[in-house]
């Protein structure tokens, strides 16, 4: 028998590339293109899940290296996994760790087998492999787990590019080999009737695009059940970005999910849905929150500028967040000038709106001339 | 034409002196015995008013020393009160700003006039006066303000505790005919149908029964809309606490609210209820919460504590709360190990929603015996 662990219905294609489909998970379909707010430590920062899900959060991340140290994955494992941990039931994706350990921890060694680093906790030694990494993400139990890469730095000339991505490749084919035996020791296996997780490869290559393509071939080869675009938003020209994510898009499968990693800016990732990226997550809109920045229809609102100090209008005119909807920019600015905790939590929770407004409006468009989207929408 | 601030409707009394009552204020109509949480700067911390109104809090409080010094009281005048400037559509209650002044500010020098202090933000000067605490009280424009008062710090000789009196018995009547020159002036007079704001006298005296007694019968005589029983929880035994109360609550009119400042733990509200006491506020239930204290049916819980680590039970089995219906202690206890601003927010909730249970529970048992309140209770 063959385990489920992800189906994907495209529902409407434009001539832009830019498509609109449904990723049936085991714990959620999620509707796509999709764009996924990052609980990092298991909490999308400031914001509970009931309120998540009424803005229609529908995935969710966590981070395999924060969710490792702390609580660590055998505890989650024994409690059923990261769904039942954090009182989630819909869809989740836990990155590779691998990012979090080339940017957060101190003294790393890499070599072959895998990397060796302390912890920026509490400077414990930890070693992760691709197996091991595979280990975490079965015992977190999200619906989609991520291969074990290693996220080249920029800039990174070609000869540096070419080794990390042959470590990146190496390391894809461990994942896959480990998962595919071990993918039915998912804690919540049972329950949902012996589907399972799925895993994405990750296309690395600097920002040459020959490695880009040829990365992207070898992994396709390997055969994912969807494939990720990472090592961008690393410091390079929006250009750049673009450049990458055109040369890649192409070489991908048509009928599995496409995964542009840690972008973007509003603009940002309307611009890549409308060029075929299925899949967006990004820190920004709760991080942004937190330091007072909104994006709005009105562009963007520093909210600890003096001149709100007595503007009652609301955040976003053209928003009917429920942020939008009560507050007003006034107060928006007193909360986070007098220290107040409700700053952030409401600040992010209209960036996340604003966020999922733009998604939604991309794939409305997508659907207009097609009856079974529309028919969808309905009953959605 | 007379203006109405304020009607207070008993609707049960029971033997031990405990009643049930509404309390008709111009923003809504409040069950007695109430709980009221405390928003110092304008904001429950970490709670929003939609979940403080899904809880059920009717009443909240905001700290006159707090919105004065930050974002200033002319500022919310002009954009038309406290209630409008926090989207917070139901009751509001404003301290006098006294008790802030004597426990934040810095170098403060106290006349027969007023107080004179820096403050703890910037230390910048200020001089609070009764007539000054009034028109800040007046621009915030809460549904109930509280006369300037000294509250007398603990413990305090009699000399000290008389001399302190004297202060709030001449502070109350400066306060109160400032007041009464000035209510109509609160920003919403208009909207509200001329109703308007009504003045609580402050019950001081130190920890002595005649000086509690002298000043009760004198603040009955002005004639104010309410009494509250302030200088309590000020580090005093519990006892001593209990025999001011119930010193003081047999000279106060039964027509009128009362109201014990700042207490307490859940078993002390529980029991001031049943004397007869129908409001209380107390920063106890959101502070604690923030430390990982929740308060359950089991006692209290130190959510940080490694035994919670693997506990998927709900914060209290015996709450059903948003927070307990959906969480387990594991997840919590997780959340404050990782300093997840959600920790603070989902505890207060719960403990908001405890001390709330509390209330329903003493004005349920109430009415057992009483169809009005019966019939009341049906259409709430």
């Amino acid at each position: 028998m063959s385990l489920v662990g992800l189906n994907f219905n495209l529902i409407a294609e434009a001539e832009s590339g830019a498509r609109r489909g449904q990723i049936e998970l085991p714990h959620h379909t999620v509707q796509s293109p999709a764009f996924m707010p990052v609980g990092t430590a298991g909490s999308v920062k400031a914001v509970a899940q009931d309120v998540l899900e009424s803005l229609g959060a529908e995935i969710i991340l966590g981070n395999t290296y924060h969710l490792y140290l702390r609580p660590g994955h055998e505890p989650i494992r024994r409690m059923g996994g990261l769904h039942r941990f954090i009182a989630w039931p819909r869809a989740l994706l836990t990155d590779s760790g691998g990012f979090q350990v080339f940017s957060l921890s101190q003294l790393r060694k890499v070599s072959d087998d895998g990397v060796q680093f302390r912890s920026h906790l509490d400077g414990s030694s930890h070693f992760f492999t691709p197996e091991h990494s595979m280990d975490v993400q079965i015992a977190l139990g999200a619906d989609i787990a991520m291969a074990f890469d290693e996220c080249t730095e920029y800039p990174a000339d070609r000869a540096r590019a070419t080794e990390s991505l042959r470590l990146t490749m190496a390391w894809a084919r461990r994942s896959l080999d480990y998962f595919r035996a071990h993918r039915n020791e998912v804690p919540w296996y049972e329950e949902q009737g012996a589907s399972t997780q799925s895993l994405f490869g990750i296309v690395q290559g600097g920002m040459y695009a020959d490695l880009r393509r040829e990365c992207a071939q070898r992994l396709v080869e390997m055969d994912f059940d969807g494939y990720a675009i990472g090592g961008l938003s690393v410091g390079e020209p929006r250009e750049l970005t673009l450049e990458m994510i055109s040369e890649v898009l192409p070489l991908l499968p048509n009928d599995k999910p496409r995964y542009v990693m840690g972008v973007g800016y509003p603009d940002e990732i309307e611009l890549y849905a409308k060029k075929g990226v299925d899949m967006m997550d990004c820190v920004l809109p709760t991080r942004a929150a937190r330091h007072g920045l909104l994006f709005t229809s009105e562009g963007r609102v520093n909210i600890k500028n003096r001149r709100y100090a007595e503007d009652q209008g609301p955040p976003d005119p053209a928003c009917d967040c429920m942020v939008c909807r009560r507050y007003s920019r006034a107060y928006l600015r007193h909360l986070i000038q007098a220290g107040e905790p409700l700053s952030g939590t409401l600040n992010s929770i209209h960036n996340l709106a604003y966020y999922f407004g733009i998604m939604r409006r991309v794939r409305s468009e997508l659907s207009v001339h097609d009856a079974t989207a529309q028919a969808e929408m309905r009953t959605s």
